[in-house]
């Protein structure tokens, strides 16, 4: 009985996100892609001298509070043709008129990138083209206008360049990149923006919960806490996805866990942790080592460091790597039969984060992620540190001249 | 088969909706509401008359375009001992940092209310202090902070005195209130916001689908166009409910519907079109006539005018008047059999707005909302209009002076 609720409710969500996916692609605009003036079209304003705000020290560094000297913007409007000049110029604080459609309807998204000064002195970005395609479907799925993605990546790359002295000189810290669009035309209308502001800003960050993986994180899995359902935005990076969760991971927080383990169903089906994709490692039925994370079925976000884990551990070869659905109970079971052996949580700002634990159904699961002998998240970590700061040259790090 | 599948589908939403509010009531601060600066402190800077814009005549209103000349602003610093002095200033942009928690996360609520002009010339506001209520339970999800509803509706009342021209001189125009309530916080972390502004502008609006009922509507009733979820926010007044629906309202514009109506839930529950509650005038089993409406289970917007029509309706006592959930498939059995007298939306903006037709599974339902020769709607819009334009006085109008 309990499986064919099961079986009925992921029939029900899958032809739910087929069904969208369909019906969305079949309404898409049949309009060439909108035209992104080039970054040749570039203006830069630099900051006078005395307005250079002074390096915070390493240890000082806190999440997403201290911006940078210089930020990039590009307005767009559609009866002006759409895009205009990218601008660089000193941050500055935004004029909106009071019914700017951001600040009612939630019409924003953002991304997450990270630029890495190396050993050698070079600065890196990570793979910037994946988050470039997902803010472009972002945009599609928000009504906000979509862009050409090199383009983009140029004026960042330019930008990083001049407040290339907020890259941090540390392995142990990196400079945040936050490229946001927001619909900016003043009407009440609950219709797509004319108008629009795509900026970015840039933070220099420290470890979000340790580098050295000493830090594990406890995790609050509460059927009644619901982060995304099919047919909403769940896998796109909006605002919307992030206002609702704040007050459930403060009550996560208020019980003494790290973050909120969302689950969806009446199965309790894993799906992300905070603002993490989840990865579990066990033991399967054949006796083998396998790498679970949670598939692509509308309700997650396509994180680009899960994309990134995916793709390294399938090279390795070592085990086998799935893209599956799991459930809460399965995971109890595993976890009473000593068959989980690490979950770690995944993302741009954590890099990798190791759990130790996980609260459900009245029981706290134990995971022996931080036990193992030669723990395969500490070496997906250092892997990806080594590419991000250019311990080896690989084609995901992309210098910034 | 169906019938369990709905019942057990059912049963998992009524446990989730009442487990997570067990769980927030229990988790929200124990503190003393915060308190709200008195009315009494409120400043005023008036526009120079220079600088006052010409009103628009009633036949060239659009919804949500054109503002009146003040605004009224209150900021929130958790340091600064919360909130600080109202300010009536003219009409202005917005500074906001590009960090603000407002353009990232969605951060952002609002109300929508309006001022009448009576015949006798008097301006009158509808049961403001269920929007305040509405505002307050919005901000308390939102992690945004709550105020005293009687001194807001002090402010705002001042605010329409001063714009009180804008107060069109017709019973088929009104002045619409759009309180919003932001998080202004420069910090991109995901949690509440330590600074927040609270702002009100005003828009001179017509009617929506027209006063006189001639105007119907018709619906996409389209299951995989979901718009809310247990555990989510889809009876709270946030953005985060609207900026995800543009897309699927403009796929069902473009298949000629005027509205999407929201479905849930493997047996096609309904719940609301576009942005408006929805009411189904029937004959029932025991062959009387029977008003339903979605109930208030966590996926429909606790609408003011919803709850004034039930209120109304159950006074007059002529027929049943029921909140409960009716699917698709009850009413497209229901249409077929003769039943279905009236099908109406209810909001703010529109009042009451009478549905011609629903699209749905492949088939045009139609509803003979307008063949009926004494329409239950229209009553209530007429009822509505005479409690708001001041015909006859009812305690739900209030007295701007």
């Amino acid at each position: 009985m309990r499986l064919q609720r099961r079986l009925l409710h992921n029939e029900f969500v899958c032809s739910l996100a087929s069904s969208i996916s369909t019906r969305l692609q079949s309404s898409l605009p049949k309009t060439e892609p909108q035209s992104f003036r080039q970054f040749a079209d570039i203006s830069v304003r630099l900051a006078s001298p005395e307005r250079l705000q002074p390096k915070p020290e390493v240890k000082a560094l806190q999440f997403g509070k201290q911006f940078s000297d210089h930020m990039l913007k590009i307005e767009y409007h559609a009866r002006a043709g759409g895009w205009q000049q990218p601008i660089i110029c000193p941050l500055e604080y935004l004029s909106l008129h009071p019914a700017a459609k951001v600040l009612h309807y939630a019409v924003e998204l953002f991304e997450g990138m990270k630029a890495y000064r190396g050993r050698d002195g070079v600065i890196r970005i990570f793979r910037p083209e994946l988050n470039m395609l997902r803010m472009n479907m972002s945009a599609l799925r928000t009504g906000l206008p979509g862009f050409d993605s090199e383009e983009l990546i140029k004026c960042i790359s330019r930008l990083i360049s001049i407040d290339s002295e907020w890259v941090p000189h540390s392995e142990a810290a990196s400079l945040y990149i936050r490229p946001t669009l927001i619909g900016t035309e003043p009407a009440l209308g609950v219709t797509e923006p004319e108008s629009a502001l795509l900026y970015v800003i840039l933070c220099p960050v420290g470890p979000y919960f340790g580098t050295k993986g000493s830090n594990s994180v406890s995790l609050l899995a509460d059927p009644s806490f619901v982060r995304a359902w099919p047919g909403g935005v769940g896998d796109k990076k909006v605002g919307s996805n992030y206002g609702p969760t704040i007050l459930l991971s403060k009550t996560a927080t208020r019980q003494g866990f790290h973050q909120v383990l969302w689950l969806y169903g009446e199965d309790h089906q894993i799906t992300e942790a905070g603002t993490m994709n989840i990865f579990i490692f066990i033991i399967n039925d054949q006796g083998e080592r396998e790498l679970i994370t949670s598939p692509l079925n509308g309700l997650i976000l396509p994180g680009i460091t899960r994309q990134s884990i995916i793709e390294m551990t399938k090279e390795w070869g070592q085990f086998q790597v799935t893209e599956r659905v799991m459930t809460m109970p399965e995971l109890r079971s595993l976890s009473r039969e000593g068959r989980v052996l690490e979950v770690f949580g995944a993302g741009t700002a954590c890099i990798v984060s190791p759990v130790s634990s996980i609260h459900y159904s009245g029981e706290m699961i134990q995971i022996p992620t931080l036990d193992q002998p030669s723990p395969v998240y500490s070496r997906i970590l250092q892997t990806l540190l080594a590419i991000q700061y250019g311990h080896i040259e690989h084609p995901w790090a992309r210098r910034i001249d």
